[in-house]
């Protein structure tokens, strides 16, 4: 689980690093250059973890190699609206499943990783960014469209690793009672209900 | 200068960010990541310079977008070693450049130029990594001839800058004594000899 998360932060930073070269103006870039810093700085944090455990950094991650980039290849973003929009929810998708793996790790590594998970600034940046962009309602519904592809490529890609990775469903089925299929299946519940939650606070349909 | 300066770095975390994505080994990928974090701490810098000035950063900037972007694509780095080298020589004689053009400006801003430039660990990392290239004599030679390319490159693209900028060619005459042309092709034998002295320090023949 650490691995993997500290994987992810590695590759959301290299992301985030792109999308601040490719940002339409000098307040966003350094916004989002900062959560690309957040995000190694997460990443250090995980690593650190990974070696206080007696675990092998480099072995951890290097299974989910790649993590970030399968699921920046299913879909293309057009404008920076979809851009903005990919990244917010990848990541929060991703944030979210991290946090419920954590559950049924040690005490310790289950409070690190709630610690470390969020970033309100970059929400923030997205929603204020996007509010602008939604005030079109063509722009609006064709985002929404676009936020229902998304989630579909963030669970497609979580589905995946959960199949590579059988540890991972025992780690969910570890955290929550009865059986471990319907666990698992709870977790996706769980992920779509957040994910409409934070597409209403955009002002979306999820 | 401070545009320069400022969209360089910006530019330098973007590649440097990418760098690490690349590295081989977890402990290359970490330095290089920091080393791209301290380069936007350095942007940071100088964009607070560029505002307590009363400049626009955003306005500042713009002439020098995609500053390193032209010096990337004039040569393509074949293997790691030759990536690791291309950044090194690349960054020192920007940041040699840049505290040449400083000279010429107000004393704050010299010392904040001076004291924000180099980046010893960076460095230390790409000496440690290429002595190891190094000790074949058929790598070391090969790299040697890269190296040369490298400086031609930087120094094309900072002839350009200086040709594009008229302002540049004036700070440098600012800086010292005799004519203003002279100013500059001294500038370029500075700059070659610091290069030379880099490239001693990894063992190489400039």
């Amino acid at each position: 689980m650490l691995g993997l998360a500290a994987e992810f932060e590695f590759e959301a930073f290299v992301r985030l690093a792109g999308d601040a070269a490719a940002a339409p103006s000098i307040q966003e870039r350094q916004v989002i250059a900062r959560s690309a810093v957040r995000a190694l700085e997460r990443e250090e944090r995980l690593v650190e973890r990974i070696t206080a455990l007696g675990g092998d950094p480099a072995e951890a991650m290097a299974p989910f190699d790649g993590v970030v980039q399968d699921f920046e290849e299913r879909t293309t973003a057009g404008s920076w609206s979809e851009r903005l929009l990919k990244a917010f929810i990848g990541y929060a998708v991703a944030d979210d499943f991290l946090r419920l793996l954590a559950e049924g790790t040690d005490p310790e590594t289950r409070e690190l990783v709630a610690g470390l998970l969020g970033d309100e600034a970059h929400t923030e940046l997205v929603v204020a960014q996007l509010s602008q962009v939604l005030a079109d309602d063509v722009a609006a519904s064709r985002l929404a469209l676009w936020g229902r592809r998304l989630v579909g490529d963030a669970l497609a890609v979580i589905q995946g690793t959960i199949v590579r990775h059988p540890a991972f469903g025992r780690l969910l089925a570890a955290a929550g009672p009865g059986e471990s299929e319907d666990r698992v299946q709870r977790v996706f519940a769980a992920l779509t209900a957040e994910h409409t939650r934070r597409m209403e606070r955009l002002g979306l349909t999820a």
